[in-house]
């Protein structure tokens, strides 16, 4: 932290730390959240601050991208979200009307995916001491009887499936802190997730190995760590991989790799091949996943490796996001 | 927000926006957290973000102080702690000694309470825009049955009770912020109350009524907004309140009256007039209730009231604290 970046060094030392500290059975699944068993029913429960920067962004704010956040993580569980709740950190000279714009989108958005926000909290600390306002956002889910949703399913044979085009959401806060113009306009993909993962869900039950949103560290660092957690290795079709071509060019300008860039509103599936053309279908039927595509399948060889076959036939290790991440993204 | 003061009017504001938006049947309970049923199970769900300052004080520090918060808040539902997420905000620069300490703190603390923490969320933000670290807990936890806690079944007749001495978490913090010394060493009470208040619970049952800690705005605020929701008047005899020579000395040079100030590890309970004595007993059996008392009793007139019989008999209205609150106490 004396060098204060972010990066995977300093990472790579808090999560040890807090894996190591806080050890416990629940907390090694290394899910986007916890699962916990009360009385034969099966909860989903995780957390996320928000401290995105800017506050307001195309396609959303940091209200809307707190409740998507933590219902999407649920989601990731295989849960139906149940309730939330909302903690608020707010900076003193805040205006209230942006406090105001923030908390009517936190509820709009919660009203959309059907999941109240049950408990809160408001702490205001001194101007220069917060940025605006911070949101935690954590929520409670129930795991449907006939889910089974883990890394560590993974397994050979694989089909891995995306339900979009990737790379927008970091895309779009990069271009506005850096105040680039796109001739069209480019929203941040930002959108809840449950309602459309239950409808896979219900088609394929079990045969849903994985669910992972590749938010931060972008598509290759979640897949990478799914490759570690499975000991696996996972096999990419660059060529399968959507990307929208003013995405792909606004990536060459500000200089990044779009498999590294944060997504949200975008999930991975990873399904037993049988089942990946119905959930491919399942997927393309919803307003979420007109997009949707297989890009990849897992295999046996070269476990915890990620690789990709570009499009003029190459193929070359996609590694763990080793540099800076995309500070305060989400 | 304009003048930023985190006042009452300010707090109104914020919590009037708060519930009329986020209006659900489950928020409009107005409890320390929200009770959910899942399959016939009631759960408790808390959460709360810490913005201490300073991060380390006497008693106790950010971490711990962290647990303790939301295992009290779960404990004042009548629940017994299940699980707790953890998410920080760390500002650039933070000392990675100082990360360290305070986690460490926290898994003791929730080793103590025998809670694991399950799931959790990091983010770094520049130099300037935090101070040192912000944590938020958000709590997980079982209610048993015959156990029936709201703020709205305090009764005419019930007696008021707490567990120990007012008014030392608010004054330990003001102390080291304002480079005050004491003859004796002043430490915080901070500590978890879910023992106890089980203890309570397996001998009055359904004769507890109310439970709730009084934290920001003390005593005083704690009984205004019990007294409103139950439309009772409560009135308290000043010479039964336990408060250390000490503390009332502090209060005295720092100009608050203790009533109004911040607790930490002290809850009151209000429970049947015939358990009271059993409820007393049990309370002063325990470590952290060995200076428990009956300090008053639900009154049927004036409702939504507070009273206060002084040493020398006179009775003087107790209010809401009406100006500003003690800035960044937990």
């Amino acid at each position: 932290m004396a060098h204060g970046g972010g990066g995977r060094l300093t990472q790579m030392l808090i999560e040890g730390m807090f894996q190591s500290t806080f050890a416990n059975p629940i907390l090694e699944t290394l899910h986007d959240g916890a699962i916990l068993e009360v009385n034969g029913t099966r909860l989903a429960f995780s957390t996320d601050s928000f401290t995105v920067s800017p506050l307001f962004f195309p396609g959303g704010n940091i209200g809307s991208l707190a409740v998507h956040g933590t219902v999407n993580d649920l989601a990731m569980c295989g849960a139906r979200p149940l309730a939330l709740s909302s903690a608020f950190i707010l900076e003193e000279g805040l205006q209230m009307e942006t406090l105001w714009q923030v908390v009517q989108s936190m509820q709009q958005a919660a009203q959309t995916v059907g999941v109240p926000i049950v408990t809160g909290d408001t702490k205001v600390v001194e101007r220069g001491k917060g940025d605006g306002l911070y949101i935690n956002t954590t929520g409670l889910g129930i795991i449907p009887a006939g889910v089974n949703i883990s890394p560590r399913r993974a397994r050979p044979g694989d089909m891995v499936l995306i339900n979009g085009a990737i790379a927008v959401h970091g895309i779009v806060i990069m271009s506005v802190r850096e105040g680039l113009q796109f001739e069209t306009t480019l929203e941040s993909d930002s959108a809840p997730l449950a309602d459309l993962v239950s409808r896979i869900l219900e088609v394929a039950g079990e045969q849903v190995h994985v669910l992972r949103d590749p938010t931060r560290g972008g598509l290759s660092s979640t897949l990478n760590e799914i490759a570690a957690q499975a000991q696996v290795g996972i096999r990419l079709q660059e060529a399968d991989i959507p990307i929208w071509e003013e995405v792909r060019g606004a990536c060459e300008i500000l200089g990044f790799d779009p498999l590294y860039v944060a997504n949200e509103g975008k999930f991975l599936a990873i399904v037993a091949r049988e089942a990946a053309e119905s959930v491919l279908a399942t997927m393309r039927s919803h307003p979420l996943g007109k997009e949707s595509a297989i890009i990849g399948e897992v295999i046996a060889e070269q476990p915890s490796k990620v690789f990709l076959r570009s499009r003029i036939g190459g193929l070359r290790v996609v590694d763990m996001l080793s540099g800076e991440q995309l500070p305060r993204i989400c």
